[in-house]
């Protein structure tokens, strides 16, 4: 059966679309906004929010044992594979309104849309706020998604506290899962016919384009490491430069060689390397730091650019800690693999961008998503709208409501789609 | 009269020095030893503490209104000019137990053995305890001395916090002090005959040429700033670099540069440069520094050579966040000059060190006293004992009993010798 996409595209609301963004956009730390990070009141009650959302659109509701938030559409095989569309609605602190809510209230909006024009898809559709995508659990995130690739357990969670220095297990079982055996919530190869994330492109190039769409060719892989610089905390005014071992002055140097690491040509097409979270220590203005902690990540949608930034970071610490008498540690927390969106799921968004008559282009995923972690079981693909300036992470993050319209349209068609090819 | 340094430095105790140390360090933060913040409750109780003691001595014992503690030894000639010596005893967060403490314990010994050794002076001695030397109240440390100096007014402590976040007059106030009338604790030029201060050196000069005393030649100036630079918080996966305006990596060039400054062929035996504080905002894994705090110093016992280096840092930071594309701000909160020992105070030291027998040297003191703001108004002399590798602000701060009485010895035949000599 062809169905049009004009019968269900229709029936994607604008007004509706914008209630929804702002009925969510007020779950915040009203002090910071926008703030709702994972386990959080806020959070909470943003998953209570959105749970009636996926009731009222005539999803059934549940909670996996990982607390992901799903909702599902019955399929005419409903015993089969799923297809399945989301992203998140936790935000770093003092973040923005869009970065994976667009994807968690498209997939919803599409729902609505495909059932409201009578569309019946032959798989079960589910639509997924995956829990804690956000990097505010060093090591863990994003959760959910992980969890369900089947890549972290039970036992991973034992004595892991939340940004909120809350027990992590504690918080997923206040959610509704089930801690103690989130295994459950582990999907096998072949258990999702295909998974698509709609989100914000969190860079520029759509909006340098003028182009309402991107289609992703592959998603960066992000490694990051905890690196300790140990010097000596003499007094500032009183220790002469060459009797010094300032461990702020070394790490200033790590923070230097990796943005020079990145831009190097070689990789700089492809590659990023960013220190964002550095603690000194005593950090008093009168004393030489003896001490600094920070954290840098290289990304990459290279797997052997990612290998040679990583080695080059490596050396630079070990160099730089040489030559300046400080003792050093460097402990990779994160250590990821570029994905690369299969080429049928790539035809998929760009023959529904084609037969929707909307402008696309192809390009990569610089920052990573829960589509990065689905990629070990499941074929996944991903759909970028523009944002302003390219800014994510900050509360000016914005983007234009058509263009979100847009990309419901392109998830909708790509899903009826996909049903129909697999 | 003639007398005899054996006469007094025989009575100068080391078991009572021994005894004094120990309790005055024993008024600590428990959980972060030695930590004595002046105006918190350990600082308080060392403050009695310190009453008693001098009140055991046989002083008359006052606070002046800049909550200053005061022992005076009345003179021959007690309507006069004072000879003081002192120094402090409030300490940085986890610093030691030497520094200022040496100066203030040690003047009290001198002005018991003094007594005992039947030595009246023409001259009233005071022994004084400076408020708050340390530098934990932005731009208006060191405290005391400043005041007694006639650089702070009432007026300029409205509004300031202390670093436990309580009212600083109220907490002058609570040491005995009188805020609204700081003023009264004022002293003009003629009212110090002398001041002398026993200070550890604070860096490795003395312990590496193996001399019991360093007799001070200079006080470098220290001049601080608060430097700040406003970049862009973007998504540290989705901002390549050319797109980036990341305050930290323009912080670092700015720490890297003022090595480089302060390593300069012309200024380096002079001259120093730090940046020990610094925040990142929004400080998190994935994110762009957005913006970038931190402070800059440089000292030197050069009045030129300060001119120099502050005008290169100052540049630096404009070029820096010019190429970057950073917004900046640079305030001097700090501005000192660098302060000469009178020749005449260098000659009575030297002398003292002479009569006694006391390898000595003459060196310059690159950190700032309670010395140097007293400059102004009186003349002033320093000697240095040696402390273990240098250190200092930090636990580990040592300083060797046996200097610290040789230091007792020099400190009291000094003022012998001003008192005759004035």
């Amino acid at each position: 059966m062809t169905i049009a996409p004009e019968s269900f595209t229709a029936h994607v609301d604008p007004a509706r679309i914008q209630r929804d963004w702002e009925a969510l956009a007020a779950f915040t730390a009203p002090e910071l906004p926008y703030t709702r990070k994972a386990f959080s009141i806020p959070y909470k009650e943003a998953r209570e929010w959105l749970a009636e959302r996926m009731r009222d659109a005539g999803l059934q509701v549940r909670v996996d044992a990982a607390s992901n938030l799903i909702g599902r559409l019955p399929g005419e095989r409903d015993d089969g594979p799923v297809l399945m569309a989301g992203s998140h609605i936790d935000t770093v602190e003092a973040g923005g309104r869009f970065d994976g809510i667009v994807g968690v209230l498209g997939a919803l909006e599409a729902a609505r849309a495909l059932q409201e024009a009578g569309v019946v898809l032959l798989h079960p559709l589910e639509i997924v706020d995956f829990t804690c995508e956000e990097p505010t659990l060093t090591g863990m995130t994003p959760l959910g998604s992980r969890i369900m690739a089947g890549a972290l357990t039970s036992n991973d969670l034992i004595g892991v506290l939340t940004p909120l220095d809350e027990s992590l297990a504690d918080a997923i079982n206040a959610l509704g899962g089930d801690s103690a055996h989130v295994e459950q919530a582990r999907l096998a190869a072949g258990d999702i016919a295909a998974y698509l994330e709609l989100h914000i492109e969190q860079g520029p190039v759509l909006e340098r384009a003028n182009v309402p769409i991107g289609v992703v060719t592959a998603i960066a892989a992000r490694c990051s490491c905890f690196i300790t610089l140990d010097g000596q905390a003499d007094h500032a005014g009183a220790t002469l430069i060459p009797d010094r071992r300032d461990a702020l002055a070394g790490a200033a140097e790590v923070v230097l060689a990796l943005e020079q690491i990145a831009s190097d040509s070689e990789l700089i097409e492809e590659t990023v390397g960013t220190v964002g979270w550095m603690r000194l220590f005593p950090n008093m203005v009168n004393i030489i730091p003896g001490h600094v902690e920070f954290r840098a990540e290289v990304r990459s949608t290279d797997a052997r650019m990612l290998e040679t930034a990583k080695s080059r970071l490596q050396a630079v610490v070990e160099e730089t800690a040489t030559r300046r008498g400080l003792q050093f540690t460097l402990q990779w927390e994160d250590m990821e693999q570029p994905v690369t969106i299969p080429d049928r799921l790539q035809s998929i968004l760009v023959q529904a961008c084609q037969t929707l008559g909307l402008p696309f282009m192809q390009l990569p995923s610089r920052a990573t998503h829960d589509a990065a972690r689905l990629a070990s079981i499941a074929p996944v693909g991903m759909l970028f709208i523009p944002c302003k300036e390219g800014k994510s992470h900050v509360p000016e993050e914005w983007a234009e409501l058509d263009h979100i319209v847009q990309g419901v349209h392109t998830l909708s068609y790509a899903l009826v789609l996909l049903d129909q090819s697999l």
